[in-house]
């Protein structure tokens, strides 16, 4: 039995939509609510009603930045709850009343890679930094004046309404309350997805964690769901030990208190000769090195979720090092995770009580406070935040 | 039935041997073939008469190398077929007159790599690039005047008789000709087991491997093996397709004719978006670079099989392309197999008639011509010479 308010959206259907969004304007500057206009879909596309939605640090490295892509003005936003309120033209997957996530991956369910067992890298509408939508690089979106407002990772969720390609949505059971749905659109996903999907950790296994944010915390929740004995947890702040804990992570190491050790020496000694799985959270080619260099030789894994700031960065490996210890580097993207078949089914591991999702939630605020959940990221205040359009 | 000679070793066991052994005295000079005396084996090791050996590039590279782990005087070899003569204290695993290759990567059975099903890197007796045995770092082999000759990777094939460790022995069916089963000892075995087990290379792939020598064209009768469509090989010198063809290379791209074009541009082009699989087999960090660009994203495999001759080399790459790629880097030696158990699947395959070996034995020499198995394989023009000790 659904749990789900019905809603009645027959007045709106076929008509630009007047509703409120958290306008970002300036770089680095609070978000502005205001009244903006959001046209109907168009073939291929959906309206959501956003219900909620949470704030990922993508938001605010977005935000900040002042050239390309960073974009101004644009409806940030990226994860999130929705029921669609209609559908454009050539639509069957969805109709007027599902409840989805909307999902920055797109998935067209029909091109090379999408039907590969071995890529969620849609070749057909591959990923871009691009503002606009992907079939027609326009917006859905204008203020009241009628000036153009740009979207953010093809979802702008930080509005009441938002027009979303149907690639990059994807259905979920109306069981799972809003502020836990939304959570899958993102970083929770990518961290369990990335210790589940990617690299596919072993029962009884040894994990490193680099970074204990949330994507962090939510590799170590896949890491314990695969089974993993040991998951150590690796951040300049020891304070994330205590929340960690929580997470599943069985040992710390503050990489700031190792003294003239490199982190990865330290590692080495505690797991014996080097982890199983080490997971790069931070986003730094360096610890990158660091990573495969204490992975252990003969089966380790390296698994990178993050990209350095600076887009210059090198990933340096010696290659002596690199064919004597035989062990892999590979990356993962959302995960590894096809959003249309694969979120569903952590969706039931969330439904069976396997999969963990309530401790993320720290923090939940009305739409208007939508500044407060940006200060709380960045102070590291909070790990998920949701933010409610309608409370 | 065994087409094997049999011998009457019962008046040698126990004691030294003196014996013909082409001794490597200075970088680069001549072997000097000498008598030489060949102690018994002490507790776990075995002492091999060799039938032939064959001369792989890592002899040369080794050879010619004026400083450590160059070392000199030394007995060469690491490709061999071999009759077990005798055998040391607690030898159980082999007897006199079994029919036996030695295998540099060393396999102990019992270690955790060694029973682990993802490693090949026995931790009890790690590979390391030492003059001696294991166990008691001394060696087997003096001169008749008395001067110690050093060992070469654990083997020392360029003898009539060697001694080696139990652990560096795998048993061969003594059905395969001994001119073939040597080549299992080391390039053959690397290249195959590069495509079989580390790649594990999927019907109807793509593969590209860069370097035309004996273990890419190794990989490349792996790939064919494994069921690839397309074996994509990348040379510098353009005689070496004619070779490739008999190899089941489909397509050739000589890497100094790609004009301004790096050749990872030239082989998305051809394969529209990238290969499944890339091998380097030249060992050149910058080649690494190079085959990593080049394989599909979502999906595609790097596999190193050589070590760049600066030892400060580093692969570098991206961390954005990391990312964003989702490929996959990784390294094989000896093939990613395990000795014991993973050889004796190939060589029934090859007794099957499904791997094919004759190709790599372009040329074969006596024992007292060894030096020119030396220039062949300096001057391009062997695959694989084989020694023969005795005829
Ligand atoms: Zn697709
Ligand atoms: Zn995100
Ligand atoms: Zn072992
Ligand atoms: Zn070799």
């Amino acid at each position: 039995m659904a749990s789900m308010k019905q809603y009645d959206f027959s007045k709106t259907a076929g008509k630009p939509i007047r509703c409120r969004a958290a306008v970002s304007r300036k770089p680095g500057e609070p978000l502005v609510i205001e009244e903006v206009i959001v046209a109907p879909p168009k073939a291929h596309e959906v309206r959501l009603k956003i219900i909620c939605t949470s704030l990922c640090y993508s938001d605010i490295t977005f935000w900040r930045m002042k050239e390309f892509p960073g974009c101004f003005p644009r409806i940030l936003g990226h994860e999130a709850f929705g029921v669609v309120e209609s559908v454009g033209e050539g639509v069957e997957e969805l109709k007027e009343g599902d409840s989805v996530i909307p999902i920055f991956l797109p998935d067209c369910m029909d091109c090379v890679d999408c039907k590969s067992k071995k890529s969620n890298l849609c070749s057909k509408f591959p990923f871009q930094i691009t503002p606009l939508m992907h079939r027609d690089d326009t917006s859905r979106f204008t203020t009241v004046e009628g000036e153009t407002l740009h979207h953010f990772l093809y979802v702008s969720s930080f509005s009441e309404y938002t027009v979303v390609d149907v690639v990059n949505v994807t259905k979920i059971d109306p069981e799972i309350p809003p502020n836990k749905a939304c959570l899958f659109s993102c970083g929770v996903s990518t961290g369990v997805g990335a210790a589940w999907k990617t690299a596919d950790v072993e029962p009884g296994s040894t994990v490193v964690i680099f970074g204990l944010g949330s994507i962090g915390l939510a590799v170590a929740e896949g890491a314990r769901l695969c089974g993993a004995t040991r998951i150590i947890g690796v951040d300049i702040n020891s304070d994330k030990f205590e929340i960690g804990k929580q997470f599943g992570i069985t040992e710390f190491v503050n990489s700031k208190n190792c003294g003239d050790k490199p982190v990865s020496q330290v590692i080495i000694e505690m797991t014996n000769g080097g982890a199983d799985y080490c997971f790069e959270c931070v986003g730094m080619a360096k610890l990158v090195q660091e990573a495969f260099a204490c992975c252990r030789k003969g089966w380790g894994k390296t698994i990178v979720l993050g990209v350095d700031k600076q887009p210059e960065a090198q990933v340096c490996l010696n290659s002596y090092d690199v064919l004597l210890g035989q062990k892999t580097l590979t990356a993962s993207l959302f995960g590894g995770l096809k959003p249309k078949t694969d979120v569903p089914i952590l969706a039931k591991r969330y439904l069976n009580k396997e999969l963990q999702l309530d401790k993320f939630v720290t923090h939940e605020v009305n739409f208007e406070d939508i500044n407060k959940a940006f200060e709380l990221l960045i102070q590291g205040k909070s790990l998920r935040c949701v933010i409610w359009m309608d409370k």
